[in-house]
């Protein structure tokens, strides 16, 4: 009895069941475009990742059609594949046990690309793609700034790992890839600049030592909207790739690369109490349709678990997601002088846009998006799961 | 090209692609028991609260078939009244303009009760019950520890708020019913006895109230996880709802109402790498995974993101998932002079299980279990999303 349509037209956003996840068209088309032109202009291929929209109309939007796209899953590789992306960098440290899911998008006709960073792992998909009787393109991932996974650039075994691939009869040795994670606790645009030279020197390092070797390094990536929203400078690098912009969220406007009225992507709840004797409204977002990544806490302004917007995505001063419940978010004014404000602003019943912290987990809980913007209403499904 | 069976067998959870959610099927059986045998001592009626597994499979395991139920969202009633769950208690504030939903269900042959606080709410669902055609059960929403929504047990409009439902000709004035959220700040058994016997003063009061203004209140229901494992004494209590402990959590094991032992959900996962300079092994299930629930943050233990055990679900004592990127966990020991045994009791390829902070929020992510007990690995549904 839930609502299932596709590209239908409803009349407006209060036809809607609350919660529910909403896009904003002309947002997305913008930060859309500024990354293409940022990239276009750094002179480096864009190749978004697609974790954050898991959605093919969302790509199609970023190429205008089809073009080559980052996973975090294979499940995003299979659902974006069967839409016609056919150009995938599964940009996660690959494990060999998946080889035989990975083999069959690859016997499709799929260009996958593995991230791999150790030798016997490379032995055992060497093993398992010459069963499978497929070739996968195989990226060494590269440590910008020991965030995650990955070997540092002048880590000895980087040359013992890429010659591994290079010598495998079933994967051919593409490059190097690396995601400086550490610029999401930079802020402002001279820190984010030199996170993305250092994200940069990173992967023009390792190929150099590569190079060095004797190896031969085509693809240099690096990629995260941070650090892609102020990078001055790419030399050497080939490709890049970024998510989180196309909806931009509250964590990126904290850190500065993106403006809190390019946020693209909301929740739209309902109103459903007023608590006033402990001066809350509650809404029925909670910590499953917000999700429970409290990403500002520490960051400039900490939102709660959203900022509150009225119908039109206008924030409403102050007025934050203080604490979520599962199915219950409570929303507060930081000025409690404007409390009483707050419950004339949102009578019960009344609708509401809160903007997330993180819209990667908060869009995670959704199967689609409502599209706001254009004719009418539409709705655009999403992937989730592995 | 992912895996989707229903209760079919397969060889062990090595064969299962991670990250998947898995279910002890003896320790969930054993959870179900100890709760059915609580609610037996204190003459009260279980309404299990089904919006921690989502499951059918779950709930009529509570019963050995079918009772009624809580649900949290539209979604889930219409899930469980499509394999015969009829008599549902949609515990969240009813907002009026999901009417024709609930009416659809109604019509359909469900006894759906829903809860109210505010006399304007009543009036506009008694509006719309009319045009539809249908009868709602109809409780109001008591606070008892200013946790959430719902009235104080002494507020002057609880009276007219009930009597606005008792005069609706399409609405009946059912009861009362709270949910002391409070005690998840409670720690041990005699802090939560007391907040339990609270829970149950609130809506004893409450009905004495009403009954005292000429409004019978039939039903009387309490219910939290942690309350109803240590309520001594439910006098005047006709229901009890609770939800988490059919799984249990790390949560719950630092307030004591349950032993890590009881906790039948974790997260298979695959380690995918070693960062021996940062002291960190990665694995596969990352924030999306674990979900970013860090409510252990500030209990007796903190767990990270989840405590880490072998692949038979025994804890390795002081290794926890200790930061979350969408698709990565980086686990570390807690004693980083046992950091080089942490990298040889799991080596690259090898599978770990996560017992997870708070069970609702992690199950979330996944569209079913894998049953670990009795002949072989099987797989349950469950339902997700509004």
């Amino acid at each position: 009895m839930s609502v299932v349509v596709s590209e239908t037209a409803v009349p407006a956003l209060d036809a809607v069941d609350t919660p529910a996840l909403v896009v904003d068209l002309e947002r997305l088309d913008r930060n859309i475009a500024r990354m293409n032109a940022t990239t276009a202009r750094l002179g480096v291929r864009l190749r978004p990742h697609v974790k954050t929209a898991k959605c093919t109309a969302v790509a199609r939007r970023i190429f205008g059609g089809i073009g080559p796209i980052t996973v975090s899953t294979l499940r995003e590789a299979e659902y974006f594949f069967a839409d016609g992306f056919a150009d995938i960098c599964y940009a996660v440290t690959f494990a060999p046990a998946r080889t035989a899911r990975a083999a069959a998008l690859a016997r499709a006709g799929a260009r996958l690309s593995l991230l791999v960073e150790d030798v016997a792992t490379v032995r055992a998909i060497a093993v398992e793609a010459a069963r499978e009787g497929v070739r996968f393109r195989v990226l060494v991932e590269i440590d910008a700034d020991g965030h995650r996974a990955g070997l540092r650039p002048g880590d000895g075994r980087l040359v013992d790992v890429a010659r591994a691939v290079d010598e495998s009869t079933h994967l051919d040795f593409a490059g190097v890839l690396t995601h400086a994670g550490s610029s999401y606790a930079c802020v402002g645009a001279d820190a984010l600049r030199a996170h993305a030279a250092l994200e940069r020197d990173a992967v023009v390092d390792a190929a150099a030592r590569l190079r060095a070797a004797g190896i031969g390094c085509d693809e240099i990536s690096v990629g995260s909207t941070p650090t892609l929203s102020h990078a001055s400078d790419l030399a050497g690098v080939t490709e890049a790739r970024a998510g989180v912009y196309v909806f931009g969220d509250l964590v990126q406007s904290n850190i500065g690369s993106c403006a809190l009225d390019d946020i693209a992507l909301s929740v739209l709840a309902t109103v459903v109490s007023h608590k006033r004797d402990t001066g809350r409204v509650i809404i029925d977002a909670g910590g499953l349709a917000l999700s429970k990544d409290h990403g500002t806490a520490n960051q400039a302004i900490d939102y709660g678990y959203g900022q509150v917007c009225d119908l039109s995505g206008t924030p409403l001063q102050g007025l934050c997601v203080v604490e979520v419940n599962q199915e219950h978010g409570l929303v507060a004014s930081r000025d409690t002088a404007a409390t009483a404000a707050m419950f004339d602003a949102l009578p019960i019943g009344s609708r509401v846009r809160v903007l997330p912290n993180h819209a990667c987990m908060t869009a995670a809980a959704y199967d689609g998006y409502w599209v706001d913007g254009g004719a009418a209403l539409r709705r655009w499904p999403r992937c989730n799961g592995w």
